[in-house]
C-alpha cells in the first residue's frame, strides 16, 4: 500500500490549493478529488478570487490543477471518490473507488452537494427541463421561459445568467425576499427594468410536470390566479448539503448542521484531521478562504508530522 | 470629510484583496497605502499563492491592484500613510498625512515593517553595501562576496536568490540551525554544494565596517580563527516589528507580540474594527490568507453596518 505524509480528501479549490502548499513541505501528498474541481466549475463567472479580475469557475479550477502539477514529483491526484477513512496505527487508512492508501495526516476538503426539492416529477425531469446549473444547462433555454428556484447570492447570480439567454427567468423563492450579494441584488434589479427578470416571493414548488419535457410546474399558492405556472426549463439553486459523513464516522466534531468544527489553524477535535473549505463551520463561504484554510492545514500537519518523528524517535 | 463605509489601513495583499470585496459588498471603500503593495513587492518570486504558478511579488501586487481598480467607482486608493484613528460617534475619522476621512468601520490590514540589526555601521553603510531587499539590490552585488543576516525562509530565499549574483552567500544565523521551509532547505543545499552558499550558525554580526563602502564585518566569535570576516554586501533579514500601534491606541487587543487578536470572522475585540494579515497573532503568515482575513472582515463590517442602520432606524 503507497504511504503519504496527508490524504487530501476533494478535489476542488481547498484541496488543490492545500496540495501546493504540501508539496512545498516536501510532503508526499495525495488528492482524492471525484469530481476534480468540485462546483466552482459550475460557476460561469467569478470575480471575487483576488487577483483575477474575472474567469470562469472552470478556469480558476484549471489554474489550480496546473500549479498543483507543478509539483508532480510529490503530489499524486487520483480521480476518485472516498468511501471510507479508517484510523490505524500512526495514521489513517484511505479507501478510494479503486485505491486503498496509508497517510500520517488527512484533510478533509470534502465540501458539499447540491440540495434537492424533493418533488414529484424532479427526477423524471431532469435533464428534460430540470437543471441544477445555469453556468452547464443556460444556452439550452434559448427564448425560453424559465423558473430559478432559490434565493440566495448563487440563485441570483444563477437567475442573472439564464436571463442573458432565456426569454424570461422567474425567481421563485419560498421566504419573503432573495438575499444575493448587494452587487448582484442591483444586477437582478437592472434586469428586472428591462422586462427579463420577476420575482415569485412566498411560494414552493410542488410539483414539476410536463410530457417530452417540462411543460409547467404547480405552486402552493395561486400567482396571477394560477397554481399552475407554465414554463419550459425549471434550475434549482436551493443550497448545499455538508459532506461530513466520513469525518463524522472518525469522531470530528460538527455543529447541527454537520458543518465541521476547526480552529484558526484548521485542526479538528482529531490529532492528525485537518478541514477547509464549504465543508467546515461558517455562515459565509468563500472560494478564497476555503484555499486559506486548506494552507493552514497543511502547516498544522506538517508540524504533527514533525512531532509525531520526535515522539518516535524517543521511543 | 468624506465618508466611507470601510477604511482599510495598508495596502498590502490583504488590504487590496479586502477592497475587492469591499466594492462587491457596495460599501464605499478607502484604502490607505502610504507604500502601496506592502512587503510582498520585495519578494522576488512568489510561488505559493495557489492560482499563479511562479510571478514575482511586485506582479502580484499589480494583480491585486487592478482587481481593486475594476470598482473605482466604489474604491478610493490613497497613498498616505495614517497617522491616527479616532473612535466618534457612529464611526472613525482617520487622519492621514494629508486627508482627514469619517469611516463606519475599519480595517487595521497594517502589516509588518522589517527588523533592524542596531549595530555600528547599520545606519552609516545602508545603501553603501547594506540593503534590507535582496530582490531590490541583488544584481548590485555581482561577483561580490556578501552575508545574509537571519535563519528564517525569508533569509534562505533572499540568500538563494542572492547566490545567483554573488560570487559567494554566507548565511550568518545566530541560533543552532536555519529554519526554511522544506522546499527551499533543499535549494541551499544545492546551492551549497555548489559552493554559493556556506552557513555560519551561532554567530551574530556586531559591528559593520568599511570606508566608502562595507569592507567587513565583525563577528560575536572567530569564523576560521578570526572575528573580522570580509565581504562588500551586507543582507538583513531578521524579521519583523508588527504595525499595531495605532490599533492599540484605540483599545484593540493584542498579544504580547503586539500582534493583534481576531476570531474566525476577523473581529477584533471592539465592534466596528477588524483586521488581518500580518498584523494579526500566527505563528505562520502567508500572503494568501491574509487576503482570506480581509475578505473575511468585509463580510463582518457589511453585516455590522446593516445591524447598526436597522438599530439607527429603531431609535
Amino acid at each position: 500500500m503507497k504511504e503519504y505524509d496527508l490524504a487530501i480528501i476533494g478535489g476542488g479549490c481547498t484541496g488543490l490549493g492545500a496540495a501546493v502548499y504540501s508539496a512545498r513541505f516536501n510532503m508526499k501528498t495525495i488528492v482524492f478529488g471525484g469530481r476534480l474541481g468540485g462546483l466552482i466549475q459550475d460557476t460561469h463567472l467569478v470575480e471575487n478570487y483576488p487577483g483575477f479580475v474575472r474567469l470562469t469557475g472552470y478556469e480558476l479550477f484549471q489554474k489550480l490543477l496546473k500549479h498543483t502539477q507543478d509539483y508532480k514529483d510529490l503530489v499524486d491526484i487520483n480521480e476518485e471518490f472516498v468511501k471510507d477513512v479508517k484510523k490505524i496505527k500512526n495514521g489513517f487508512e484511505i479507501i478510494g473507488d479503486k485505491t486503498k492508501v496509508k497517510a500520517k495526516t488527512v484533510l478533509f476538503a470534502t465540501g458539499t452537494r447540491r440540495k434537492k426539492l424533493d418533488v414529484p416529477g424532479e427526477k423524471e425531469f431532469a435533464n428534460r427541463g430540470v437543471s441544477y446549473c445555469a453556468t452547464c444547462d443556460s444556452v439550452l433555454f434559448k427564448n425560453k421561459t424559465c423558473i430559478m428556484v432559490g434565493g440566495s447570492d448563487s440563485a441570483a447570480k444563477e437567475g442573472l445568467l439564464l436571463s442573458e439567454h432565456a426569454k424570461k427567468v422567474y425567481i421563485v423563492y419560498r421566504k419573503e425576499k432573495i438575499h444575493p450579494e448587494p452587487i448582484n441584488m442591483k444586477r437582478v434589479e437592472a434586469a428586472m427594468k428591462k422586462g427579463k427578470i420577476e420575482i415569485i416571493n412566498n411560494t414552493n414548488v410542488k410539483e414539476i410536470k410536463g410530457d417530452k419535457f417540462v411543460t409547467h410546474v404547480i405552486f402552493d399558492k395561486p400567482y396571477k390566479g394560477s397554481k399552475e405556472f407554465k414554463c419550459e426549463g425549471v434550475f434549482i439553486e436551493i443550497g448545499h448539503i455538508v459532506e461530513s459523513e466520513l469525518a463524522k464516522k472518525l469522531g470530528v466534531k460538527t455543529n447541527s448542521e454537520g458543518e465541521i468544527l476547526i480552529d484558526s489553524d484548521s485542526k479538528t477535535n482529531i490529532p492528525g484531521i485537518y478541514a477547509g473549505g464549504d465543508v467546515i463551520a461558517r455562515d459565509w463561504k468563500q472560494a478564497i478562504v476555503g484555499v486559506a484554510e486548506g494552507v493552514l492545514a497543511t502547516n498544522s500537519a506538517y508540524n504533527y508530522i514533525q512531532e509525531e518523528n520526535v515522539k518516535n524517535e524517543k521511543d
